[in-house]
């Protein structure tokens, strides 16, 4: 291909279920840490409800600012599992999806959306518990006349997204997870989770990190230096 | 009138109640999008709680940035179903109502506050179920001494706010709507709503939008593909 | 000392435990008022949980951003009743603190943590009820390499908070009293709340802020205007 | 009218010539406080050029985002000495205007552009001498699909536009002066500019503004307190 | 590969020379324009100087925040042409590179830095006639001491760059071209630029858009109504 | 002083001048990485003008938002080769400072400004070669109605600013050096530019950073892998 295209993917390869699900349970603070602090994309897509935690294989989208017609191309490829991830082509703050559209990805089993815009009838998905995390809530309404593109590789804040790449989400934010590195992902995962809860024990016991993770020779080395008392 | 005054408007037109209390059960998107996308303050104005959703008649006020005089003059103004709007001539954090005007306001009958600055004792403002639209929270106290206008017409973010004009606000922000509009804007939000429901039905049985809408002759129209797959 | 160093001082003067109790109980706008409106840290300081208003000795961190080797530095300086303030020497929106130090300061006895960077595991603070406010919620992790220091003057929005001082967060934010204004503060702020205690009734009972504050002769005396209506 | 129409109005009422080119004279930053700190638009519209000091009658144009239809539709309504105004219905980042669009508008005899959205090709504007405020400078393009209207009132940052009003601009931003208070203020920015030359010459003698303003007795009304030295 | 890994890749595709050094005169909005609208990384890239346009080949590099170790790595493997693509895994406002980096890369005829952090030194890269590309300026420097990667696809505001993408800047902001599509983007931006100059000369002689555009139908279809005057 | 009170201190130390010459030649960058990468403010403090390095005493002023009386108070304790560093109590953007208060510290020979806030006149404080960083330009202007300090300690972005500190800004922004730390800032300043100017000759030559600064092993032990070429 050298023409730039717009173009609507039918068929992507997905990650394995049980590793979805698994990192699902981790929490992204956990997998983000595991993978060596890769994935993040970064504190501004928050989560209009608490306490959700999903993982799931993306359905990428790449829309022209202030219009879903793409959104309404990508619902039919959806699949139960999937995480639908809507990117624009500029910056947005429009409320480019609402409770309709979540009607129709909640019947087909979709776990959620992730948008880098706004979001509208908040209160309705919150009632209906379809969850979404954005950029933005706004009731600004958008139009269906540019194209766009589907499961095609997108931007999503600081990371870029292939069509089945693993979306996992929760109070702290959204990470992706590379969908070859599922497995690793969950092996790695698992260890850094039965590593913090060694050490929730050890410090809710009611020892120092400084102990622990023998950082007082580094405070050391560092030149940082211990006094009793400022004189001021 | 030739220079620039402080005005006190004491008298104001009003929409019909029957009228605003159909568009608060209606919802700012769906107003919104039935009046063809036009209203919206923009993704700055966000609730201080989640669920309420409501509508009121404009009082309207232009304070001085960090000076809560004329909020105190407003009051006076007021009558049961009334919205206050709260305008700055600079761009403020402030928090300028609290508690203590909140309380003012309720003896009146007032159904919230939309303010362009912010808001402070918003655990108290909770507690009483006074709702609130702000840009900002903030503890940062005022004093009262600049003059101002109440009953004027303001900017609130990207709209016009005359006294009078319908405030509808919600989780998703807040939307203006003319006074002069109410009847057109309750019969439009009906036929929108009915739209609505029927096309949920259907959504939520599996159809897609795309066959609803009939997009999917517009995606060829404008030359998106349909490929089986991405190859890499 | 002429030359800058990295320090960690051990010792550090608290303020009056009862003084601080009560302080926590008054909440922030009433404090920031009766001390005639200083001490506020600006509108950025976010809290993660609704309803806790807490007030503490303030514990400074001054880190590198991205890196929280200072921060375990400081838990082991951590006594019962105290807030950890941790700030950068950069911007940063890094999620430097999670549930694993929570653990360890619950199991000190520390009130909460003000952090001018980003937190993380936010759903499992608010399960254990560990109060934090901060300017972001971020997964992004941190490293420990870098040197800083704890309990030294460091500057927190647009606070400088000195080791030991009363640090008071709640809904609407955080504000900073000095320690040696502990006493002055509960007394002034005693006085405020008696005076709120007061208004609210009056207000409650539908007399006006314009009367009881006797701000009608202010309105004339600034020009303010009164007309019936505005002709357009 | 009682329904939202878009319209293009063709004939509005401007300021006398005379008027409009003496507020250009003046400057916003003199003009803004001769009327008493009313008429700004607020910090966020920067001019792409240094040095330039311009004031004309307002066309004013309310687009869809990232759509420039109706730029093109109010082209034709300029006369020579008016000024181009901008705006949204929702926020935009969009390069909505550049270097073809400029081309039409001197030809015309246009002053200037002021621009709620991004402004593109401004390395060739300021090579062509049209000058531009604008919120953003960006290559988005735009589409030309949607409708909006032309000549009607709309909102510009913190300010009412009706057409025909007077837009000042120069490097300190862009002030807004009601059409028909031109005269007024002329006179009053006038007046201003004396008091302010006279100012100067005494300033830059050496007498301070705490004496000319006679500002030493506000300062001890205040309780202000003069000490000699801090003692630390 | 399965786990992720740091890695410093040494040979990268670069576009043909002739074809960068076309696209450098036809300046980004046009080469944007001519694609479709495709490649922009957004309105936060800004210049620090004017009258820069330049074209070349992506070295990339992904660092941790406030750490220039891996830009020293990726110095090494530039060319005469290449334009050095700095990003970050976290947000950072860091004055991550300064004149001394410059002095090496000049000396390899690098063109020109887009970074996604801070630069400093800004007077003498100025000076020096090195053109830069950056969120913000800062003087805050930075460490060596994090590990990352050079000649990986990286995230640049909204747009995946892959080593020897070609980077395109000017006063607009910065676009990427994907390599494969150099020859296409160099015929589509020629036919565009031609299509601009015949219409700048049709514009500039007084012809409008809305003729030559044929857009007078347009706004008919989609309802906007012409009126002669606002009845008010 | 238990009391919180609104001082004018009339005398503060100073540096010495000799060192505080010095240091303006260094420029922003040299001094804070010399000190250790201290005493940034942060990347919000933005020159009105191009190419200005200035260092002076800090007076400093705290005011409340939108209000310049206590400027006023400022300018009579200025000497020759201070900087005026004002702060507001909470955020704001009021043009808060214009060309008559320059002319008034130009005749006492004040080197410069630094303001938490907005700055007007900027055409005419270029013209009148008066040197100004601020967090914003506008046109908003001020009243002079609330009290406030004078040179005691203030917060400037990042930074506690006590009168007689070093303020140093050029192009790159705004730092501050302790004014016992003058001598040694000097000492190490002009170590650090020594050193820069020998890097800089090497770096000119084709030598690269990953030699002179030994850093190949370093990303050897980080684990940094290098690779011919990315498989795809």
């Amino acid at each position: 291909m050298t023409r730039p295209r717009h173009l609507i993917v039918r068929n992507i390869k997905r990650a394995d279920h049980t590793a979805i699900d698994e990192l699902a349970r981790m929490g992204t603070a956990t997998v983000h840490e595991a993978l060596g602090r890769l994935g993040s994309t970064g504190p501004h897509f928050r989560p209009i409800q608490f306490g959700a935690s999903i993982a799931g294989s993306a359905i990428t989208v790449s829309c022209h600012p202030g219009d879903n017609l793409m959104i309404h191309a990508a619902i039919e490829l959806c699949q139960a599992g999937d995480v639908l991830v809507v990117t624009n082509t500029a910056p947005s703050t429009h409320g480019m999806f609402g409770d309709l559209m979540a009607s129709s990805l909640m019947a087909r089993g979709v776990r959620g959306l992730v948008i880098d815009a706004g979001v509208r009838d908040t209160g309705d998905l919150r009632r209906m518990g379809f969850f979404v995390w954005s950029q933005h809530v706004s009731v600004e309404g958008t139009v269906k006349s540019a194209p766009g593109s589907v499961n095609v590789p997108v931007v999503l804040g600081r990371q870029i997204v292939n069509p089945g790449d693993i979306v996992c989400a929760d109070d702290d934010g959204v990470i992706i997870v590379g969908r070859e590195l599922a497995a690793e992902a969950v092996r790695l995962s698992q260890a850094r989770r039965d590593f913090e809860t060694a050490t929730r024990i050890k410090l809710s016991s009611g020892q120092l990190g400084l102990d622990i993770f023998e950082l007082r020779a580094k405070l050391t080395e560092l030149g940082v230096e211990y006094v009793d008392q400022l004189d001021d």
